[in-house]
């Protein structure tokens, strides 16, 4: 996340930085900046002759540049995290993309984004094995009265196995983010093609649609707060029997998952609880319906008691899968915290995981996405 | 194309700017600039409190944008032809994308692009009519030893009727551009979606590949100068095979159409005329493949005397397609012209579009594609 609250560090009091860097895997073609050293630090570089401070703004740091002769600025953060983090450069006071690095969408909006490697980089790198095709479609809304667009991941050999039928999942995105992220940074089209050409996951179809959904009569009342979500009306009446038209699914309640990051999971948890004759498999990474969670969950009044019966959702979700990063926010903790223990006390079963030194970023949802696409539809 | 010899304009000189300034099509979502007025010029705003000088650079112009109280930047251009743009912001000497636009490959970067309303837009907007699916498809080469990817416009109902065969135009991007442009600031997807909608264009796959491509050992030797090209060679024997293998399509020549803008024109004239047992219709986009045309063309030995026989050309190339927007630089009028000029002596049959008041930019190309499309196989 790009920080609100942001501290300013002079790039100057890195004392031994290693020399060991190499240009990001996720620069623009021909670039030599940015660069990750083998610390996780990034090191950044523009040419800004006339600028009088430039800074670097990563992990909620702003780092400053050192300008030499030739009017070039260049400096490092602090070792990052492993994985995927976003960022910007700051001009004199502009915020603005770092021309050297890709862009995603995420915080709000497109801009710079790096990767430090991770040490089990492997389960989402491109490999020789059979590759899907990311389908983009847009369709209108009638219930939003707009054009809307999803992503579809269709599994190795959909297109020349012409008869066969695939299970479906769908997945949402976090807050400030888009229907773009899973397929981009996420890197869903590599982490499926992987495990299933390793064995470990099921050949399946994977849905990445939007999650803001509005009425336009709810954006009207919203002026001073809120609109009233229509994503989960978007996604049970339209996008799903738009989906089981269009592709070779298969439709039955057991053979279809869902799952979402952070708002996403929230969403996904209140959708599959309601829904239960559609879904069997949930997902929740780095958060669940009660966030932000400041009071302990009562299973008689969360969602509408939907947890309150433990035989049927024992027998309902055939898994019910909870992911964390060790880093995140204490908020998450405390969300995630407190529906397991509601979960215990209820006799619920659900699986639990957590991604080794990662924050709310997306190494964590990747790592979720990872180990929970291994269970399903089995 | 972004100027590499720029000229820098107070952007106060613009006096009588009309105050219609709506934000532009392409912005990022929830951004009110860039803005764009009736009279096509662009404004701009960013803030920037400590800058020395903030500029807007579009169109080969840098325009000075003016400061206020609070430290934000304001200015625009002079107006622009219809059409996208590529564009960016200098804000003390550094040259970064408009964090307020949505971003685009061209001019060999990842960048802001903004868009002029044009007079015949309808063709390329989003109607209420059946749309196609867009999908991405990665590939490994054997000959360039390297991953690649294609972009496949699959037509309306393409997924839904399991058994329709198509036709495939092969369509290439230009120089410093890539694969994603096209199905981006190309709209291949609109406009083909609205000629197959209103029965003007037949239903036909489109296949967008990358026109870079290079041996390892070409990579090697070309220290000191342009690496040899094996970009047909890819085509020809990997992605029209795999194409053909992968989707439903009619693979006689008959049902197969290349074109391509600038470069692209260049190399599919060139692919056209060495594999003509394998297509039957070419559209050149600004530019054949005699550019940059300091000589007038020798049928003889041009593309190896693929154009000396004139009959047999009529014969095998159902359309021969040329198109140039009326502002583009004059070499271009005479490369085209040069090629139009042997055609005519030879008494080669071919059509020419001129896209009005546009240059060596998308709406030109929107426009031929347009043009192009509703003559195929038919």
């Amino acid at each position: 996340m790009l920080g609100i609250f942001s501290l300013s560090v002079s790039a100057q009091t890195n004392d031994k930085v290693k020399e060991d860097f190499q240009a990001s895997s996720v620069n623009q073609p021909g670039r030599e900046f940015p660069k990750v050293n083998a610390e996780g630090r990034v090191r950044v570089c523009i040419e800004a002759p006339q600028a009088h401070k430039v800074q670097l703004d990563i992990g909620g740091v702003k780092y400053d540049l050192e300008k030499n002769e030739e009017g070039v600025w260049t400096g490092e953060s602090a070792p990052q995290d492993e994985g995927f983090h976003y960022y910007q450069l700051n001009i004199d006071g502009a915020s603005v993309p770092d021309p050297g690095s890709k862009y995603y969408y995420g915080a709000g909006r497109w801009g710079s984004g790096i990767e430090i490697p991770a040490h089990d980089m492997g389960f989402y790198a491109m490999k020789d094995v059979a590759h899907c095709s990311i389908t983009e479609n847009i369709y209108f809304s009638e219930i939003t009265k707009d054009w809307r667009r999803n992503f579809v991941y269709l599994p190795p050999r959909y297109f020349e196995n012409s008869e066969k039928r695939y299970p479906v999942l769908y997945l949402q995105h976090g807050s400030y983010e888009d229907e773009t992220g899973w397929a981009s940074q996420g890197h869903t089209n590599l982490i499926l093609d992987n495990l299933i050409a390793s064995g470990k996951a099921k050949k399946m179809i994977v849905v990445m649609d939007n999650g803001y959904a509005y009425k336009p009569e709810a954006m009207q009342i919203a002026k001073n707060g809120y609109p009233k979500s229509s994503f989960e009306e978007v996604l049970i009446e339209e996008v799903i029997p738009n989906i089981d038209k269009k592709f070779r699914t298969k439709s039955s309640r057991e053979d279809r998952a869902i799952a979402g990051l952070s708002m996403g999971a929230n969403q996904t948890m209140r959708i599959i609880m309601n829904n239960l004759d559609l879904f069997a498999y949930y997902g929740g990474f780095s958060g669940t319906s009660n966030y932000p969670g400041n009071e302990k969950i009562d299973p008689e009044t969360f969602l509408n008691g939907a947890f309150n019966d433990a035989d049927k959702v024992n027998e309902k979700l055939k898994v019910l899968w909870l992911g964390l990063g060790t880093r995140e926010p204490e908020v998450f903790f405390k969300t995630v915290g407190d529906f397991r223990e509601m979960a215990e006390k209820k006799g619920i079963n659900y699986t639990f995981y957590e991604s080794p030194e990662t924050a709310h970023e997306w190494l964590t949802w990747r790592r979720c996405l990872h180990q929970y696409a291994q269970l399903l539809f089995k």
